[in-house]
């Protein structure tokens, strides 16, 4: 006699014939009570990982070197060039003398730089020097190239929505025919003047769903952040945490990932918190340590780490002030309604 | 003498014991020219589910009930629960005398009745009573729950953005602790009256990410469509289409789903088009042929197929007027940037 | 010696040769510590005022029909063709045969029906016909006519933002060479079945500042207040009170104005309610009684009365359920920050 | 017999009596083909104004200095306390040592520095120190104070919605019972740190209808300005023309009045162009000629002269790269869809 199970198997294979399952059997796996995911927690510092990345530089030619990034890749997803579970990022080294041609895809880009200082990016036909702690925006779609002009090499975070590109299967990539960079169309500095500056050209609107400021020099968001700490009002999990945004807008500054800058003082021991987002660090002074799940990260400068979604954790300081950078999917899942935080809790 | 080869997979092993991997030996599958994503063209004959729909009816227990799905799965996507790369379909049958009690989830669901008449769906307090046509929502963290106090059995479309929350592992679920239905706690028709008739309460300002209106009738939705094709101003591709809106904003009814009506004429004979969302399509009246990539797929009333993102097609009619309703995740991909269309071309 | 006047005096003289005049003597005037205007309460009995319309009808001729329009002055505003501070208010009479050509202006229009059934306007080539109790706006600078094919003289309420648009300085009218009926362009019934069905058509964005609906009908309107009276969150001011909005934003149905329909249920008796907006209302059922600043205001059908804004006000039903229309400036004012309400108090 | 006019006359006295008016007698005045105000061009310059602020000193003691404001009205305007149709300026003295108490009102207030260095404003709590060139905001219901504590007399315009406030009859106005400074609860520079940086507090969302950023330093416009006019890419109406934003939403920096900042070239030679909002400027560097009108007037630094609404007008620059600040009612003209422009044309 057949027995339930053995019924229960052989409709299954009926039903697969014709494109169906079973919900029943997969339904606690779809919709949990709580997120789910494989990211972890990990920690890159930069002694351990500056050495191979300089060891790339001599392994990968000038004529590969737009691709000289080494990946930074999330433990628990491994061989998915992921550092969250819907990010990307990596760390690329500039040599002296290099440059890399016009392109633009569908991904928005950032660059955090980490060390050295003249290389440059161009945007849509406008070029930045970058120095440390610039947090520069490469939008999607747009014409950008980088290249170094000065006699050090340049090594910048990179951190791209590729894996959430790739799930809505909604990404195209172009280059221009020839390899050659595009013709510089407007001064430096320009955009930060334009659109940066409290004001707005007269006929100005609405713009793309980037920001129209594409550098924001780390000279300038240090100085705003020393000035607000004489307002004393910490934030008992976050110190002084900003988010960078667009000036035509007020929202993030980029449209499917947040990007922040935080300033934790010294002796700083923060509350637990967790939000639904997970957060990848950048140490840029001071150092350091991040309780996560309660393990201990210990961080410096240059040091690059992640934090979970929905993983409780908290920062406190070791020495110094600790000026932290970061960047999230925050800007997709609010604007999805998905978005959580819980400060506290047990 | 170490070849480049090997060289260079000594330093990948090295790396990968960092945390990192080489960008330039996956760069090319990461970032593509177009989409490539592997969700395929795809059609249910209603006549071929449906026994096993009913079947599903034998098997699973009412208590079993509110999971009584077949999930409808994407041939190119087997084993992962998806109609396309980021929502979740399946046929939901509930006979007579069922019911399942309230729960709620950050998932957005929308239910589009196939057959049946008088099962009902409550949203925070308020029953619907649903017919053939409806498009019912129940939006992310709303409490829902539904019955059956009609005669007949009744099938309806499920669809959910399940790969979508689970990609972002943003996911909450929660049910009461006791498994009966919540209080009603508003009068049937309210929202549709308070929402939907052109006026909003005079107090009201900004609402959630859903529209506050959850069931939009066919009849409703039907009569509109009949007194706009009057106007003779069809679209070559879409012949009179329509986006269900949230009264609100104007924006579309759920924030990660959109979903759609449109009415082709009889002997409608469509022009090319495509766009990077993936659509699931319901036929609701009449019948007639798309050619999705050069091959036709014929239906008829209560089929389903599915047009992959990006990729070409044109409807035709063959018999009466045809009506299709459709969903997509068109609603994140437009928030995002991402959304692009295509209309003709080669 | 000259004293304290005689050389403020003689100081203010010189400067007002300079074009200048000294603040301190009229701050006190300038800058109010509550709002000071001179509207004042009102009330038009529609049975005193008929016969007047009636009689311009004699009076008037075809010709000059456009503007068969008796002004509503408000007593306190005399000589300025104000009903309230900002805005314009007419009886319009239209008699059989009668229609006026295409004209446009940047002033915004509402027209209320008080009387008749039949007459039409036609906006933008789409023409409706208008029954008492229906809302129909003439957007600024649309090109609109209205006509009379029935047997029966139609009287409206007309209400116009004119001494706004002066205020402003920004008016500009235009009428085509031709005085003839522009042809229609869109059949009867198209902008209300494609904007006010809880759709919108696939490609529809941002629209102008007015609603693209610009015929509520009164059916409609009441069928939903009936509807939602049956969940009996009745505001102890207002009743059950709706404003009127654009379906592309949820905002205001017009950019200046606002308008509003409420139901008061039978022996309703409202607290007392005060905003800074003026209101003009017009009953549309039953009867009652607005008690303005302490004085008792009866209206029943078709009456019109004003309440200044900060007025302290409450309404009664004194037979059956209460119909009130009402509008006012209020759209400005809460785009403006200005607007601000209170409820109950001494 | 009774002549139509007697008939008339006659009919209208009846009307009048019960509060109605003919339109047809008044309409041309009502509804203009163009606008139709009664704002003339005027030029005060400040060597002529100069010398009656400083006897204003004189005569006006330090208890009436807060009031201590030479009113510029409008020749086409007398007696109404108008720079233009809507809008209020005046020149205020503040001598060393002054300070005026904190109040609010619905009114807002900006404050452009024409003379001196060194007094503050205090806005909510903050205060800003100020300096020639410098654009200071005290939003709508904001306490605000102002003071001296310099050796130098200061010297600024004032620009206020006064007669737009008095038109919507939606004005209040508060003081503390004490006379005494609130306390500073912010240190200085703190909200143009926070709001002003291309970054924003993790957790801000949507903020009031004015700017949090209330002081714009000349320096920083300043040096924007002189950045941008590399790229060259000069208005042949405006020059290089800039408008002050709220960093919240990239909107107007105050909800009723627009404000501007243009750089105009050695030699600049405008285009003639037109706007509906009437314009306020102030020369701040280098000198020039307005034709207004047909009707040249010329200016040179903190001379003030006013371009009425819909007015041809073109500017030229005759010493110098000139500079002008400029304010209007465009913010509210454009949120109410009125406000029209017009370059070139004869």
């Amino acid at each position: 006699m057949a027995t339930t199970s053995d019924v229960r198997a052989e409709f299954y294979k009926r039903i697969g014939m014709r494109g169906m399952t079973p919900l029943w059997e997969v339904m606690h796996a779809l919709v949990t009570p709580q997120p789910a995911g494989s990211c972890v927690p990990a920690l890159w510092r930069y002694d351990d990982v500056h050495p191979h990345v300089m060891e790339a530089g001599d392994l990968i030619t000038a004529r590969e070197a737009e691709r000289r990034v080494l990946v930074l890749e999330n433990p628990g997803l491994t061989g998915q060039s992921r550092i969250t579970g819907t990010l990307y990022a990596g760390l690329q080294l500039i040599l002296p003398g290099e440059f890399a041609a016009d392109h633009r895809h569908s991904q928005t880009a950032l660059r955090f730089v980490l060390q050295g200082g003249g290389a440059y990016t161009t945007v849509d036909g406008e070029k930045t020097l970058m120095q440390p702690g610039d947090f520069v925006i490469t939008p999607q779609w747009a014409w950008h190239a980088h290249g170094n002009d000065s006699m050090d090499p340049m090594v910048w975070l990179d951190g791209l929505d590729i894996p959430l590109v790739q799930f809505f299967d909604a990404g195209f990539a172009e280059r221009p025919e020839a390899n050659t960079p595009l013709p510089p169309t407007r001064p430096e500095g320009d955009s930060l003047a334009r659109y940066g500056s409290g004001l707005l050209p007269v006929d100005q609107s609405a713009g793309g769903p980037s920001s129209p400021v594409f550098n924001y020099p780390y000279a300038r968001t240090r100085e705003a952040l020393e000035t607000m700490r004489r307002n004393q009002a910490w934030d008992p999990c976050h110190g002084l945490k900003m988010k960078y945004v667009n000036p035509l807008t007020g929202d993030h500054a980029m449209p499917t990932m947040a990007a922040f800058m935080q300033l934790l003082p010294r002796g700083f021991d923060g509350a637990v918190y967790r939000s639904t987002d997970a957060m990848v660090y950048v140490c840029v002074e001071g150092s350091g340590d991040s309780i996560i799940d309660d393990k201990v990260y210990s961080w410096g400068p240059r040091d690059i780490f992640v934090v979970p979604g929905w993983c409780r954790h908290q920062h406190r300081v070791t020495s110094g002030d600790a000026v932290l950078f970061s960047f999230s999917d925050r800007a997709t899942q609010q604007k999805l309604g998905l978005w959580r935080e819980d400060r506290g809790g047990t």
